[in-house]
């Protein structure tokens, strides 16, 4: 089974060619789509969405992830198996999530099993990565595919840290009703001290709510990720805030006589 | 067969993820999508697009309908069989087209079918209509998923209504090209006299077009649901009245003379 | 394999309908979505989409186009065999690509083979396409389906033309990056001599550019179509220029001297 995230959009044909080429490749290919409309060449919302989506899908799985700004120039395209799934896409931190030295990578230099000879510069989903994609579906081992490497690109801004007694958690997706997602888990904080309260942009919120039905303004709870958000009741807490970028947005976890 | 309705939209990963866990209980599942962009928490229009679809797929087909406000409080989770389909969803009003004492409902308390033990509040769809919807295409009988009903929530204002010889007819959907569609059906109205007329805010409609191709300002046909639509060819009959919300809207068959 | 391009868009549930329609005669139809955001009613936008597609699809793939602004009216309604592809839609232009004398094409007069005998005025998507791509699919030969015709709706402004040593080409799409996509190959400009520029509203671009990483403001480079493209990188040509139809835009390619 093969499961879609790209940046690619709904209106224009190449997911569609993608697929294409996939059942070229591999008649009986089962494709999923999980997104396309990543914000284009958004590399921390498509780690967000693979990170917390693919264990919901069977073992094997292959996650084909086009997020690729740097296309056509030297970065290089990869395939990786982690924990019994299979994951495809240009090495560019997309796959931060995944611990270097417990997978097993492979930089995908094999020109075989691309779908064309001479590449293209601007649409490797179809030359490269949709057809790597297909023969890995298809049984191919990855010892095939190219060279075994150990080290790749890891985005270094998407984690909590702790400095003087306060927690700083980065902003890491907002969703479609404009909620706010912070990359804190339920566990990391239950291991928390009770008299803590929750900053963001000078907003206090000293409770955790359950869920959503509440009158209160700006409710923080932890979603069905087990992510701490930031939630505005039967509205956007994106618009309230006014916030219009994930870049450089830290919540804070500080000491409730702070 | 699978058929899923939701308010998710397409930019988040719910739909896929609910895609990944109906795959991982039901590998062979044949998932197809109906639409994700019901306006969020628009109970009447899932109702409409379920009504108006569900005919057109082949039987035994298992509509997974996701439209839920009250996700995480007390309502009730069911499935229901009919005219050989089968529904699953919260038990909010979405399955009034089903007359209860025609159909099989069961409401959804046997966890063992769940995806997790201990369900979200917020995304139930993932943690138990999508599992449910597997196991029901798969085979597993309606009896074993919880307790037999015989009452369902129905809604109760989406019928038309005769009142001093004019008969009164709900707005129920608007398409994405503004054409207003009222619940009444060519079957219903072909029983009138024919000396009626159709008025909606004070325009008054005096003949039933064939189709789209009139140099008329607003008219009004049967569609291809052979239900009365108001249109203005080429152009939004939604923008031309104004409308933002189907709430409360009618418009009246009333006898010429009136 | 069956594989779809409408103007039905994602929010209104025809394209679900006809997806069940398709299944109910075809059980194990395989059904691929290229795009339904085609602009209503389009025809060149599906024309382009289709033409630069096609051939990554696998072979006897049927492609079921169902961008029809004359439906209800007198037009044909047809199917085509070309090139070991099946086409399915109205005869309005959309496989102007296809040279009929290359073709088998078939007027669709048999109505065994619709979903309903009395079709719609407003969908023959559910009516008549989508149950002859299910039959076509399914096996069915085209001969059973109706007539055999030798000619078929041409569009006639969509390829470039040369006049007084210079060549007018077309715009024949846009992307939803907002690049401008000219109907001219690679191999048809590299007959060219090499002292030519180019001219698009007033702006000169004298070179050809190999990918979008340029810190120049307009640039023309040939994309993954093969086609002339003119692009603002990181930004949208069609806002650059204020395009706001594809309608009788050309860019001109002339001898540097003139």
């Amino acid at each position: 089974m093969i499961a879609i995230i790209s940046d690619f959009g709904l209106k224009d044909p190449y997911v569609g060619i993608m697929k294409g080429v996939i059942k070229k490749i591999n008649k009986n290919a089962d494709i999923i789509d999980i997104t396309h409309l990543i914000p284009p060449q958004n590399i921390k919302f498509a780690y967000f969405i693979l990170k917390y989506s693919y264990k919901h899908f069977p073992e094997n799985t292959v996650f084909l992830t086009v997020v690729d700004p740097g296309v056509g120039s030297n970065r290089q395209a990869i395939a990786i198996e982690y924990n019994n799934y299979y994951f495809v896409g240009p090495d560019n931190g997309i796959f931060s999530f995944i611990p270097p030295n417990k997978a097993t990578i492979i930089n995908l230099t094999n020109k075989q099993f691309y779908y064309a000879q001479n590449t293209s510069n601007t649409f490797q989903g179809r030359d490269i990565f949709a057809p790597i994609a297909a023969y890995i579906d298809k049984g191919v081992n990855l010892s095939k595919l190219g060279d075994k490497i150990y080290k790749m690109v890891l985005l270094n801004d998407i984690n909590y840290y702790i400095k003087n007694n306060t927690i700083y958690v980065p902003l890491i997706y907002i969703d479609h009703f404009g909620n706010l997602i912070f990359n804190i888990s339920k566990k990391d904080v239950a291991n928390l001290k009770k008299d803590f309260i929750i900053k963001f942009q000078n907003k206090i919120i000293s409770e955790i709510s359950l869920n959503y039905s509440t009158d209160k303004d700006i409710i923080a709870l932890f979603n069905s990720y087990n992510l701490l958000e930031i939630a505005k009741p039967q509205g956007s807490a994106k618009d309230f805030f006014n916030i219009d970028t994930i870049n450089n947005k830290y919540l804070t976890i500080e000491p409730k006589n702070n």
